[in-house]
């Protein structure tokens, strides 16, 4: 049977790029979660036709594909289904086209994030979408999890810069939504529905999408503030104040001991929580607004505030935060990292949640993340060998959903359902909701070859 | 059958909630459009509640219902199909919650789009979508065809304000997507996917919409190009600049003309455009910034540029703006607006392509629009009481929109797909795109009651 399969495989896109070797398998068998599941055959297409070819052979023989970019993802999204055909994206690389004119690029869905960066900025243009992985991510996956990042606050996540796609459907039909123009309204946002989807109702072959020309200046600053309630302060009074900062970063205690363990850079350890706040836009009013957030957080109780006076010393600051998920896994081998989100004013609220839930099941948990997007990063740091641990990770998990939503929030901002909140969804949607998505995956799917389990759980 | 869903209605709702005199359905046959319709009843429900009771009759019954705001569509999204149940949604037009804390607002679809601007500016807050028709049309409306505006240059369309939605499914079923969180990635964007469904998917009864800090100031500068290609150049220039305005709006000789007849406020009648351009944002920056803009229209041709010197001045240039539909209708009763949109480069190359269709058709097409979105409004001057000049608008709308597709382009930027372009829709996207949107038609709707004929065609 899997021999067979990869034999047809063969024939449609020739040897060199199916992959079936046990250790081939492995190497594919897992994400960014703690999740693995082993594949039948791994396919590196590298034109659209090809995964359409693929697509169309696995429709015939009912066999799940799932299609994977670096597999950094956080809910289990590119987990593979046992026996499926993982759809490895990566050899689909290339920038096709960046046109400075109509401020948008062109891209297949291997492109990694951080190479597009660099290509847009070397032409005074600006990707805003930074999830914390854009140095080896990938922006079919970033587009198929809805990525965001830090600049979420002021810029938006990566829906926001998607402007059409071109897609293979579950039948192995190629369509294209969206396109060249930023306004677009001709029948259904398909590029939208696509967007986060998680490789569950089409496979992103290239996407269109838009730029904002290179803020002309950057400003950050750390504040240190001896209780966590007043950082959570400090950030409603800086959005009162009328300035949208481009970044709102909040670290709590553990967070910073950990990364102060690893890079040694001279973070505080006699804090309960620090913000890092950048500003961006027109150089000439930086100063101003940087001073102006400088103050707030001054009156807001923060103990020292520091303004870094060059590039790098500000880039320094973004290195720890940056560094937050290797070090954390310094401390415990496995990190279970959510993103509770929550309206911004509920901040407060969902740490002092979170950290009692922690003390309650003998947890470690640091909590970091973008508190200007009330989104927030609660790492459970455990071991996965441990199954007592284990288990009340779980709990804790499952609480830590509630409390989100309790508070008004969502199961995720950022990470996405996977497989890991799929149990959870119908909590946020009720069955009404739930069944509207299934209908509509069933209606672009009818087989259920693409990404099952993924959203909705394993049935 | 009439007099018997008037009784059922009355009896769930009330008799003073149900309209059903000729003189009624006539104030409810028509919308934007020259398009007209007669309903077999109104309806004007005060709750979600409500709305959802005449769903569901409607579903038993299979009786169409078109949802409808203040009917200023201009696609025909809300022109009643023949014997349909008109859910007129102006009697929910609360503002339910202006949360300044997390920046958002909580609205009923009934709220005029101008209420809503001013509420929120009294509160040092913005909501930037602003389509021409704001003082009158509703936000329901709005969400449902994807409003643009002006602003969309900056700021983005309607689409990218709404954060969640109440909506009642073809079921008769209420449920909530999206919420107060701005990040949001649970399960399918049912969110995006509502806006610009134009009433074909779920009644939309309630929405969360983000706001932004009002920006600090703003400036505004007229440029008058002797020919329509400067103008063109002029905006290509600003976006190497790296500035992004906040508009960039264009108007042609044929526009001004019907302006400056209208209002008498000393537009140019000597040259074939105009440019307004806006910038808004930190005050400290304006005058730079503007002045660098008027530099570059300069360079780039223009024979005046004028810089108002105050609020007021500068109001006046947007008077004049939002007096383009109300003039042109003075030239000819019938006035077709298209929203032709194309990659902002292929802007000239669009307005060559309109000015030779107005010649070979013998028309009048005046052309204005949002030319930093590439979304340029071609609006036909005609008499639909002239079956000749209806016929040759026909072909000419037909071949504005092959020429907007064939340059890269939509059918529609931002006043939707509805009765007019429908015909239209599969040489956008092909055969499987439009299959694939009808599928999901019919997995939210699957008796086909919701706005029946709108996006797809009537069959």
């Amino acid at each position: 049977m899997r021999q067979k399969l990869v034999k047809n495989l063969q024939r449609l896109l020739g040897k060199e790029k199916i992959h079936s070797a046990p250790e081939d398998l492995f190497c594919y068998s897992y994400d960014g979660t703690f999740l693995t599941g082993t594949p039948a055959v791994v396919v590196r297409p590298s034109s659209s036709q090809e995964v359409a070819a693929v697509v169309r052979l696995a429709a015939e023989e009912n066999i799940p594909i799932v299609p994977r970019g670096a597999g950094t993802g956080l809910s289990g999204g590119a987990v593979p289904e046992k026996g499926s055909i993982v759809l490895d994206l990566t050899a689909m690389h290339r920038i096709v086209e960046i046109d400075t004119e109509n401020m948008l690029v062109v891209v297949e869905p291997g492109v990694v994030t951080a190479d597009l960066h660099r290509a847009v900025e070397n032409k005074g243009l600006f990707y805003p979408p930074d999830p914390s992985s854009s140095p080896v991510c990938t922006l079919g996956g970033n587009i198929a999890e809805c990525a965001g990042g830090p600049r979420g606050l002021k810029y938006g996540v990566t829906r926001d810069y998607v402007l059409g796609l071109e897609v293979v459907l579950a039948s192995g039909e190629i369509i294209q939504c969206g396109g060249k123009t930023v306004k677009n309204v001709s029948g259904y946002d398909l590029t939208r529905l696509l967007v986060g989807s998680e490789g569950t109702l089409g496979i992103i072959t290239r996407a269109f999408l838009r730029l904002l020309p290179r803020p002309e200046g950057r400003r950050t600053l750390r504040a240190d503030f001896p209780e966590i309630e007043r950082a959570a302060q400090a950030v409603s009074a800086i959005f009162s104040s009328g300035i949208l900062p481009a970044a709102l970063e909040l670290m709590d205690d553990v967070t910073i001991r950990c990364v102060e363990n690893y890079l040694h850079c001279g973070l505080p350890l006699d804090v309960e929580a620090m913000l890092l706040v950048e500003v961006d836009g027109p150089a000439i009013a930086l100063d101003e607004q940087i001073k102006y957030i400088a103050d707030i957080c001054t009156r807001s109780g923060a103990v020292r505030v520091e303004l870094p006076r060059t590039p790098s010393a500000a880039e320094e600051l973004w290195r720890a935060r940056k560094a937050v998920s290797p070090a954390l896994v310094q401390i415990k081998p496995t990190k279970i990292s959510e993103d509770a989100t929550v309206p911004r004013s509920r901040i407060p609220a969902l740490v002092r949640a979170i950290k009692d839930i922690a003390q309650r099941h003998r947890l470690t948990i640091a909590i970091f993340g973008h508190a200007g997007d009330g989104n927030l990063h609660p790492n459970l740091l455990v071991d996965k060998n441990d199954p007592d641990e284990m288990d009340r990770a779980a709990a804790a998990t499952a609480e830590i959903f509630h409390s989100a939503l309790a508070l008004g929030g969502t199961l995720s901002g950022e990470h996405g359902i996977g497989l890991l909140k799929a149990p959870y969804l119908d909590r946020q949607f009720g069955p009404a909701g739930v069944a509207a998505m299934q209908r509509i995956k069933k209606a672009l799917d009818p087989r259920g070859i693409l990404n099952p389990g993924k959203i909705f759980g394993r049935s």
